[in-house]
């Protein structure tokens, strides 16, 4: 008999949940909610107006999910609920909220609900970058040892920030707050009555790590006195990925349509979780989650300091591997850009004339052209720099301009530059002991441009393999839940054995094409010393004219 | 009684006649006479096909101008020829031809006219670029002192080049032509049947020099031995700038209308010309005539050198001065690049519902930015640069991009960059003892752009004066016809006392503002590190990507 588990994946504006079959990973079926509340970046639902950065979401939402999309995958499949084992849940991250003890969001009782910090502040909340900007100053004059791991400098987008924010702006919501929980673990506190914590989140958004924990009282004292306690009183233990958080409640049960006692995973995060969904059960195989910005996941067998990663987590990726990631801030985005600011009308003309789509009109004549032909060379810092520079305040740039350049060349130079980008992080993996041998890409642009996977493969000189799904997190998700339910149950008591099975790539495997490579090396050669030589302080230009804009 | 007199101006597609009053430069009519031949670049009119990087003209075209031009302004204006006293000729440069010693041209004869080499080289004639390379390379050999005067390199453009290259591929037409001589300088001959050569021509492009005259012998045998007396055989000699050519003939007076006797001046060059057209009668004040490059013109007491200029000629642009020239290769250029290639459909849209023109939207929205707030910062290397690094192997770039980077935010950086580049050219001026007060800019972006001059003014820190007229080229021709005739004929003795009364500048001059000269100055500081860092061998990137780009 079949068995079945569900993903459910919570993204920024809606979340999904994904019916598959545990023995193969098939997709049966899907059903996506659309969160009532949307992101609150204005104002409360009683109309209290927010600050600037503010980005809040309405837990009721994420409960509104369960109760919508698990009884329709479920109607969807004709599946019973006996045959569905087990309940896997990726989130975004760092998302999180102020508790009772009880599981209670302080944004449902109603002495709190005109008060903004009651509510969830979403990953892209950066109102706390004020208490960001301080905590760095504090851990770097403390000499911590812990900060490089994260690239030198924490984000407002962190939880240690978006706590401390809560304590100088509302410190009764700190105070009658019995935790701090991100939003995935809320979720599985709730499915399965049960509060957990999951490695991911707590490794790469709140300072955790296996060996030493969180940091010291100290650490959090010289932030301010009333944070010496935070750890103790208002977080909790953290549970390696790949764990069984509980089952589902009764209550539970009657309000999604599962059997009482299906098993729950431990939470994770949305991108992490794309790394059994694409088949990987070991080191050397990065997987990048390409999407207006790209995020890059690689296991390994050992901590190791790698200059300009986000971190490095043991446990939280895949449980027994060390998890290193890596960011690029500006890939999708920069094309979309570069479609609604510089492609001119005589392109759309003839997208027009042709009947096509403009982004096909465009891949199709960059496809045209061959690698250095155009003369260009661009920085993919259009949002700054995260791996390796972590540098917020650098810029993009492009050269070779000629009266001669032609829109598609400027269009294939700016997705070139994102490839040199990923190369710059492969290459310092490498550099530091970190093996990289194939190339996994999930997310959008693995899925409809070939051309881009094909320079990919072409720049980093490896092999790029496709994820099979476009629900990697879901997917991710549902090994993770298959897991959890156990072998006993009609699932795995492993990940990798789980991830071999139920994990997916595309047939098409994109090979470095040889000529394309000696090419592609001699032009990254120019994007390494332009990296280098705006990026690590010979000439800071980039940073003055930054501030020349603001102060003038 | 009122005199006039008449300017011709011979551009690369028509030559352009101006009457004007000689007591105060007043324009009374012009005419236009577009070539009927145009520019030949593909094929012969007996249909033999060009080479690459031809460019060829019929010296009839130039006849007709006189034929067609002049009548017409005495038509249209009424006036007595008995009251024009001077005409004046300038040209496009070096725009030569091989002719007979009584004139004729080549292409005349019928034996001839079905080769290429019998006709007028236009100055952007760019086949003789092996020749030029080769003479480049000689001359360097034997190190010569005169190649820094000329920016360390001789264009194809230029005279030897070409007349090397009819040598070469012709020794025939090279044998048969008595002279070789610029398209100006013959119209004056068929004008006035007397040959002259004027300092302008020679000494901008043909490497003549008041002091030493041509290179020496030597030199020339060691170009090619059948050179060695090209000076002595096919040139002749050379006359300063304001002087009298001689009188319009019987013959010339019957096409044209013209009085015979009518006093014509030495012919001179196109952007040279513009001089005295604007009133400069001195040194420090610099001449731009910007349109889709720049000419920089700059009159000074001595003989510096100044690196990276184009020339520095005696006599070559008012009489008794040194004319330094400098050029950027690059500027309406890069703007007309930027409307046709990136220009994103918004703009379109919006202008079109406004019911305004494209260039007019963009500087309106461009005018509403602060110096500096954009944070970008260009290169204005599309086309190479000129002056002051004279390498064709520069390209552009542009810096500071962000996804928050709009389309006027661009176009204006790209303003700007043209406006550092005028600036590093003028830096180099002073540096090199060769003062610049004042800045006077004429042609087609003069005219129509005061946010541009604005900058200008701003970026440079000096007044910038504006032409007034749009007919720079006439004007300055019709000031040196009005000095050929003399004083005593009703025109002026010197050419400074003609241009002071017949040369013109609006009344709107452009000053600039203290706050924006404060940022400019700062972000110019950025300019000229880059400037230096890609121009001056530091990082070689451009000429890299260039050459990957032609060889793989």
């Amino acid at each position: 008999m079949a068995k079945y588990a569900i993903g459910l994946d919570y993204g920024t504006l809606s979340g999904r949940a994904l019916l598959v079959d545990v023995s193969d990973g098939r997709e049966i079926a899907t059903s996506v909610f659309e969160y009532p509340h949307a992101v609150m970046d204005e104002e409360l639902p009683c109309g209290k107006k927010l600050g600037r950065d503010w980005a809040l979401q309405h837990p009721q939402d994420y409960i509104d999910v369960l109760a919508n999309t698990i009884p329709a995958v479920i109607k969807e499949s004709g599946v019973n609920p006996d045959d569905i084992i087990g309940l896997g849940i990726d989130f975004t991250a760092c998302t999180m909220l102020p508790v009772k003890a009880d599981s209670t969001p302080l944004c449902f009782l109603p002495e709190y609900e005109e008060n903004p910090h009651a509510y969830v502040k979403l990953w892209k909340h950066h109102a706390a970058q004020e208490h960001a900007n301080k905590l760095n100053k504090i851990a770097r004059e403390l000499n911590v040892d812990w900060l490089d791991t994260f690239g030198g400098k924490i984000s407002s987008e962190w939880l240690i920030p978006k706590i401390w924010q809560i304590l100088d702006e509302a410190p009764d919501i700190y105070e009658k707050a019995d935790k701090f929980i991100e939003a995935g673990d809320w979720v599985v506190w709730k499915l399965c009555g049960k509060e957990t914590r999951n490695a991911c989140c707590a490794g790469y958004k709140a300072l955790w790590n296996k060996k030493n924990g969180y940091p010291p009282k100290s650490f959090f004292k010289a932030l301010d006195p009333r944070l010496e306690n935070v750890v103790e009183e208002k977080l909790g233990p953290v549970t390696p990925l790949g764990e069984k958080a509980g089952e589902v409640t009764e209550e539970m049960a009657a309000l999604t349509g599962l059997k009482p006692g299906t098993a729950v995973a431990i939470a994770t995060v949305d991108a992490h979780v794309a790394v059994p969904a694409v088949g990987i059960t070991g080191e050397g195989e990065l997987l990048a989650i390409m999407g207006t910005s790209t995020c890059h996941i690689l296991l390994g067998n050992e901590e190791k300091q790698v200059p300009g990663m986000c971190g490095v987590v043991e446990d939280g990726v895949m449980p027994g591997y060390f998890g290193f990631e890596a960011g690029q801030c500006c890939v999708g985005d920069s094309f979309q850009w570069y479609i609604e600011n510089c492609l001119p009308q005589s392109i759309f003309k003839e997208a027009e004339e042709k009947g096509v789509n403009i982004h096909k009109l465009l891949r199709e004549k960059c496809s045209k052209q061959k690698p250095g032909e155009s003369g260009l060379l661009a920085l993919d810092w259009f949002n700054g720099n995260r791996s390796v520079l972590c540098d917020v305040d650098l810029s993009g740039m492009i050269l070779g301009l000629t009266i001669g350049t032609k829109p598609e060349e400027i269009y294939r130079a700016l997705i070139e530059s994102t490839a040199y980008g990923t190369r710059m992080i492969v290459d310092t993996f490498k550099e530091n002991g970190v093996e990289v041998k194939t190339f996994y890409a999930a997310g959008g642009i693995s899925q409809k441009d070939p051309m881009t996977m094909q320079i990919y493969s072409d720049v980093l000189n490896v092999p790029v393999k496709i994820a099979g799904t476009t629900q990697c997190g879901s997917l991710g998700s549902a090994i993770f839940g298959a897991v959890a339910a156990g072998a006993a149950n009609g699932g795995y008591d492993d990940v990798f054995e789980a991830a071999k099975a139920m994990g997916k790539v595309k047939d098409t495997v994109y090979y470095p094409i040889e000529e394309n490579v000696r090419i592609y090396d001699k032009i990254y050669a120019e994007y390494k010393t332009l990296h280098d030589y705006f990026g690590r302080g010979e000439n800071d230009v980039m940073k003055r004219l930054k501030k020349i804009a603001l102060e003038g």
